[in-house]
């Protein structure tokens, strides 16, 4: 496991499947917020504490490429790793397994930290030193 | 089409099937939420403008039964009618066809009158009005 | 844990909320799904290997209860159990809680068994015996 | 309109909107599938009928860009227009905007051309012709 990086477990749900048979490509996206979901409660700063903090995350931008399809109940791995802190954003990149370790996709998003009444603001100090602790180091 | 009676028509979205091939049963219940809301606004009380006079109203129950399965690409139509209102709940009953006439499901939900804590409150009187003068008429 | 039960944990994802802050009402379907697809996997049935049989048990009927609202990351345990086997249809029911132990949902499917070409049939007695030996029992 | 573009309308559901109030970003895909539904059944080559002669188009790569929110029931334009074709992938992008002429998203999918087995073919002659005829014009 690399540094910072938090690993989310969980079936492909049959809801998730589409009439090709395999899981709908707009699910990974819902993936990755699992991941990210995780990661941020892992930390210490989960999404309940940011929001009661006046501090959300809504998307800027996001981006998956897909190798191999997901099936029915297939055990998938989301490995989620915090990439960049910017003043007012944050970058999350994501790898998506299968159960035989077979890589499914790659993907980013990027955040824009907002208020309550979703202006841009700086992301605040608590929050920065929790990121800054748990960024990924370069290899 | 029946007293008070609205009809929304859509086409089944691929993101919708599942690896049986068919809409997924848990569809139907935001395609009757697609009913409900054309409902409220063509009648002149849409969700937006009750939100904004502080009442909402969750869904108490639900349910469904299935005559036939849709198909990806199908034009569906719902026929939604309001077919109870008590002091502070209110009863809707959903038909959903394909373009070929054939009935696909029937179901129903009971929703009840909620304010912004979500506090059960009577209906006020000015939705009431609305509500009754578009009630299904028994037949 | 009853004769039979099988219990189901996930948390409530952010894109399962809707605009009142609380889990949608349609995903309580998709949950009932993945506490009956725990069910059949954990008793030996998994739908992959009904499928890979034959078998298939699209929604005849179905409905839900609603006592309390489920938020953000709540920790959710769906309890399922199968409370009637009859010549060609199954029926579950469903107990949805949070991590206080507060009741949020109650509710049941019925499922008709068809073949691969969705023609009714009756349930094989492969898995008559499965079903059988875990239906609820009265009590 | 642009050469070969063609335009999706429908409006926010309630299930789109998530606990920021807004429409899940998630959402934003499968709109674009809509659209993309959309400009194929228009163009005279419906899923349904590449299916029908052994064609698909999963999703290898895709992207959006965020520029504001969308809320409940806004009316939503989706502009789908197919800006690449190799002898094997196709690219299209989108944009999306709200009934104030609002810019919402852009973003882009590129689709690879696999037969009922999933595997990769050289998209046939007669939907070549289809597409070459609709591609976008640079301008």
């Amino acid at each position: 496991m690399a540094d910072g990086e938090t690993v989310s477990r969980f079936r492909v749900r049959y809801a998730e499947t589409d009439a090709m048979g395999i899981a709908h490509h707009s699910q990974y996206i819902i993936w990755f917020e699992v991941g990210r979901s995780d990661w941020f409660r892992e930390k210490g700063a989960s999404y309940t504490l940011c929001e009661a903090q006046g501090v959300r995350f809504p998307v800027a931008e996001m981006s998956v490429r897909f190798s191999q399809p997901a099936f029915y109940d297939n055990a998938i791995t989301v490995r989620t790793r915090l990439s960049e802190i910017r003043s007012r954003s944050v970058t999350f990149r994501y790898q998506v397994h299968d159960e035989t370790g077979a890589l499914l996709a790659t993907g980013h998003t990027r955040h824009i930290c907002v208020n309550e009444e979703r202006q841009t603001q700086t992301i605040p100090d608590w929050l920065r030193e929790i990121l800054e602790e748990n960024l990924e180091r370069s290899s």
